[in-house]
């Protein structure tokens, strides 16, 4: 049980809260676009922290800076690392926004702005919590390092060496990431696993130039006939990956997890309907959506580029063509393994007359993270109190890449205590960031800074 | 045996033939670019034309108009049609032209120009002959109809609606479309067959916007997947069309005409490296290159648009996709049973969650002339008194739809009497029409008339 004075503390400064998070969100820190912004955003931060006692900093990565920032108690107790993004994904299309992206307004109990829970909202939460332990209780329960990156919107090209080459600074006894949501406004969700991907460009090339269809249909090789003809092989009829080995790694979802899915409030019918659909679809076929989605790879084609593409007809036999293409992995499939399978399964198919590349575009591995880790469960039971819900277990369909980068090059129990709901409009226009995500967010960060504390084993 | 007075005549004023072709050439008569000029071009046809003594006049098609000339020396003789076309291609791209595409130049022996061989250069071989008849004979041997287009290279949107309503003024026993070349510089051919042509696009729309595939991925139809599925599904791995019912209707190539084939001078090799490749491919396994070119329908994908297409990586399930393509057909596949089994195929293959719909865009029927014809054995024979050489019986897998719709609406004896060669750069920079088949060819052409004469049938 939290201090019922800090949860006064974080009450009374709702409105200088908010009007601190509005300062942070109104710089356009697009890393593409607007590395300036950045740069002021990161120095604001910096300015942030340690009006808030933490010494901090910005290093510098090659990229964007890294904002870090630390405040260490007491060396016996257990550090806390808490990991967000101060960059934001670009505002377009600007025209559907109903409010400036970078003028936060409040509307109906929201505040909309690119960035509010994409995710300077979600890591400001940690800040007020941060604040209000030390104004009530005179100091933090655990020691706490900040660690916000700038380029997580463009892929975080520069996070994994920056980790590598900073392990001793970066150390601690268990890492919060801080941007993900809950399942459902009223179902607050901690994953247990993500998936990976692996991304390829099949790039195929025929005769030196286009070519009349009439004259050369049927003596020339295609390279969009070839195309087509590779992208389908790589899938059955029935949805399932018929790479060679595909599955081979891949860990099945255990029953119990499986059934504690089916005990989700999850709407198909209303899901389809959000995006146009009669009917949800794709996939494996006989699998269940939420399977489908969490707990089962998938291939999806992204885009592919060839030929003729104005109005009308034109009878070319394209010089090129091209494919990109990406499979979402599960635990433990092996992106390195999968990649080369890709590589001999497009040789293998590239006939007389077209020449084949394959270019490896990204790669990231799944994660499962462990429900039992005592920081894990720190973090189901802050979300319990602060929210007076029920936690759910659940998976995410997509990479939250420094989770495994995380868990692979430190070790670290991870837990994934997200704000955000699941119409926040992540990445769209009208972005937004719900209010009472905002205040209850930061109750529950500093029940979760007490049970970090209480629970931490005693070697950490 | 032609008058040789005939000939003399034509070698005796090559240079101002010459320079009257360099005049036509000069009009830059793009229909879709520069509908003024090719007024000007339909003008002067116009005026040359009854220069030479024929009754001829512009008229009226919706589009570009049509030239029309005559010339009836006796009811009782037979009457032939010339057809041709005065509308070229864009010059596009202009910076690869050693000449300027409009101010004909000679070099090495031919004329360079846009629409020197394509198709003002074919065309002025019989208005040479024409001048050469009524100049030495003092009449033509046979009544002359001259129908010249102005819409070819765009597809020749109003002809069939202009020939169905001009019937009688159309109305001839033989018609000569000269819009064709040599099988190779000493091998003067003539064609049986060309084949047909159906087009459609197919269009497939999942959900309403594009979607994030770490979230929907496995969940959502991607239309991109099943664009290639389906697409793939229409061949079968040894290049066999798979639609139901396509083969029905093929008549194979005999045994005798296929004998022919092999016996031409046809270096696969040769004609591979010209397009940049090592080998040929494509088309249906185990078959010799001229019988898939010629005698064998095909399947090819012109174009795909869909999902993502810049450089790198973005995780996108396309809201639609679209495929171009187009089917060559053989005698005597029929593109509306066709186009309607295409139509099933692609809505059979439409799963959950994607909504299809195939455009048809244009069809053509394959044609198959008669070698017995009058007419086409008067150009045999015109070709090998001309030239001295061999007539190939050959075949075109590209569509001169002009002939399918003058065979079907009017029934008339047909023959593809072509003087351009294979390396005429037709449609591409450097278009030129060799001196030789210039001068040779109103020779021939000369010859042709004399030969229509003495072989029309008694009730032509």
């Amino acid at each position: 049980m939290l201090n019922p004075a800090i949860k006064h503390y974080l009450d009374d400064h709702r409105e200088r809260h908010l009007n601190q998070l509005c300062e942070f969100l109104r710089f356009a820190s697009d890393a593409n676009n607007n590395p300036e912004a950045c740069s002021q955003c990161a120095k604001w931060l910096v300015a942030h922290l340690e009006h808030l006692g933490l010494t901090a900093q910005r290093l510098p990565t090659g990229g964007q800076d890294v904002v870090f920032a630390q405040s260490e108690i007491d060396p016996a107790k257990p550090t806390l690392l808490i990991y967000g993004h101060y960059d934001v994904q670009p505002p377009d299309p600007l025209d559907e926004w109903l409010s400036e992206p970078f003028d936060p307004t409040v509307r109906d109990g929201n505040l909309y702005a690119r960035g509010s829970s994409d995710d300077k909202g979600q890591l400001f939460v940690y800040l007020m919590a941060i604040e209000a332990w030390q104004a009530v209780a005179g100091e933090l329960p655990v020691n706490i390092k900040v660690f916000v990156e700038g380029e997580e919107e463009i892929g975080s090209p520069t996070l994994e060496a920056f980790i590598a080459d900073h392990l001793n600074l970066l150390a601690a006894d268990a890492v919060a990431i801080s941007d993900s949501a809950f399942f459902a406004p009223d179902v607050p969700a901690l994953p247990t696993g993500l998936r990976g991907l692996t991304y390829v460009q099949i790039d195929l090339e025929g005769p030196a130039v286009d070519l009349h269809s009439g004259i050369y249909g049927g003596i020339v090789a295609n390279p969009l006939n070839v195309l087509v003809d590779i992208v389908a092989a790589m899938r059955s009829t029935d949805g399932k990956v018929t790479i060679p080995g595909f599955y081979d790694d891949v860990i099945p979802v255990s029953d119990e997890e499986l059934a504690s899915w089916r005990a989700l409030p999850f709407d198909e019918s209303r899901l389809a309907s959000d995006v146009g659909l009669e009917s949800l679809g794709g996939g494996e076929a006989g699998l269940e959506p939420l399977l489908r989605r969490w707990g089962r790879p998938t291939l999806d084609v992204h885009g592919i580029v060839g030929g003729y593409v104005g109005p009308g007809a034109k009878t070319v036999i394209p010089a090129r063509a091209s494919a990109k293409i990406s499979m979402r992995l599960v635990a433990h499939q092996n992106p390195e393994a999968i990649v080369a399978a890709i590589h001999q399964f497009v040789a293998d198919r590239t006939p007389p007359g077209i020449r084949s590349a394959v270019q490896d575009f990204s790669s990231g591995r799944p994660v499962l993270l462990n429900t039992d880790g005592w920081a894990i469960q720190a973090g189901k039971a802050a979300l319990t109190e602060a929210f007076g819900m029920e936690v759910a277990w659940v998976r995410y369909g997509a990479s939250v890449p420094v989770t495994e980068v995380f868990q692979r090059l430190m070790g670290l129990d991870t837990v994934m205590l997200g704000f955000g709901l699941p119409d926040d409009a992540l990445h769209s226009p009208n972005e937004k960031f719900a209010l009472k995500q905002l205040y209850t967010g930061a109750h529950a960060a500093a029940v979760f800074l007490g049970e970090l504390a209480t629970r931490a084993p005693k070697d950490a």
